[in-house]
């Protein structure tokens, strides 16, 4: 196993171990901590995989202090980023959606954002390799273990992504304040679609803003307009999905 | 002025100063870090409203090495806490919107909550004062400032809270997964309504969904199905304002 990552926290792992796609080197249970239900469940899933659990001396949590780890860590193998050429090639997508984000810096954000997608059947989250966070602990813990169940697809330029995907028959929708249209006012029926979200002050590059088919705002109702960009993309990304329960209507 | 909360943070700062409704009773400001465009915004909105601001060493800022301050902290105010029978004479509402907490216990979600609140336009929050998480600085900070643009209704009793609001023709909508109805099946024009969001484990209180008018559910898409409440907040409270944007459409 190359340098393993650390997740952390009793979800995170229950999530990694019935996911079941990284491998686990060692799951680490401090000592001190009382065998709750989730702790237990640590226990079998690890025992039915064949992973190895230690109970160790609150001590060898040191270095992991300043992580909410609930006294249980795991050694996993790093996420594996997909590359885009991949993702195209791996099924025939029909009505499915990619997020994009540029510049997203925020941990907390980025793992909210991760849920947020597969709570809504997202496809896949294209970020790039600079200028955004990139998937660490925090982003794995505040993702609760969402990030097993998504491809997160790691680019050197947004700009020839989009392209790439425009010339795949995706349809790109960004995300501008200033927009004319209402997030609403799109049918995303019937089409291949990826939602580009910007960064929280600068918002979306304008070469992308450029590049897409449609721009669309949210309609704010208070002179304090800044939201949050993971409350912004749910907001967005259930109203798709309603459409696409819905028909359209 | 009582004990004066700390805020910390550029944004929250300007929008506390912006909106101007709590007492400030002194900024410092670290002599270590740049006089960017937002601390010019900080000292000249100072000036304008006679607020002492204080160049100050870094080692000042030594008791809130825990939070991410940027540099400068305000002494304020705390907020004031607005009681329902207050908020239910303060004005003819019409169309309006609530939100109740029940038991959530994470101030980021409770600062995100707030700022998807404001931009959507609720009314006011709802939150009880035990088990739940109260407004501290983190919240503040989560907040961006939003907190000075919403009444934040502080009630003993939840059940006696909404028990009132439905005694005043308010409507009240609990959120529960098991639910059978979609949020975007209810029409949520032509009426007050109050929207309950439980906490992340434990959801709405039974006694609460019992005294619901609907109860409905987001409709996940994967077997991983467990949204962030604030992320499933924006996504119930903006398909509410797009109904009425839409005039019910």
């Amino acid at each position: 196993m190359e340098t393993p990552d650390i997740i952390y926290g009793k979800n995170s792992i229950i999530e990694a171990l019935v996911a079941n796609n990284r491998e686990i080197n060692k799951i680490l249970i401090s000592k001190n901590i009382h065998t709750d239900t989730k702790i237990s469940k640590i226990k079998e899933l690890a025992q039915e995989r064949g992973i190895i659990f230690q109970f160790v001396a609150k001590e060898k949590f040191q270095p992991y202090a300043e992580f909410n780890h609930q006294g249980v860590i795991a050694q996993i193998s790093p996420i594996k980023y997909m590359d885009l050429d991949e993702f195209l090639e791996n099924k025939n997508y029909v009505n499915s959606s990619l997020v994009i984000l540029d510049g997203v810096e925020d941990s907390h954000n980025l793992g909210a954002i991760i849920r947020t997608c597969v709570c809504a059947g997202v496809d896949g989250i294209i970020i790039p390799s600079r200028r955004n966070v990139q998937v660490n602990s925090t982003v794995e813990k505040i993702s609760a273990g969402a990030i097993n169940y998504i491809p997160i697809i790691k680019v050197n330029s947004l700009v020839n992504a989009v392209q790439k995907l425009k010339d795949n028959n995706w349809w790109i929708i960004a995300t501008d304040a200033s927009a004319k249209d209402n997030y609403y006012d799109v049918k995303y029926n019937d089409m291949n679609f990826a939602i580009i979200m910007g960064a929280e002050h600068a918002g979306v590059s304008k070469s992308l803003l450029k590049a897409s088919d449609f721009i669309v705002k949210i309609p704010m109702q208070n002179s304090f307009n800044s939201l949050n960009v993971s409350n912004a993309l749910s907001a967005i990304i259930f109203e798709t999905l309603r459409q696409k329960l819905k028909n359209n209507k």
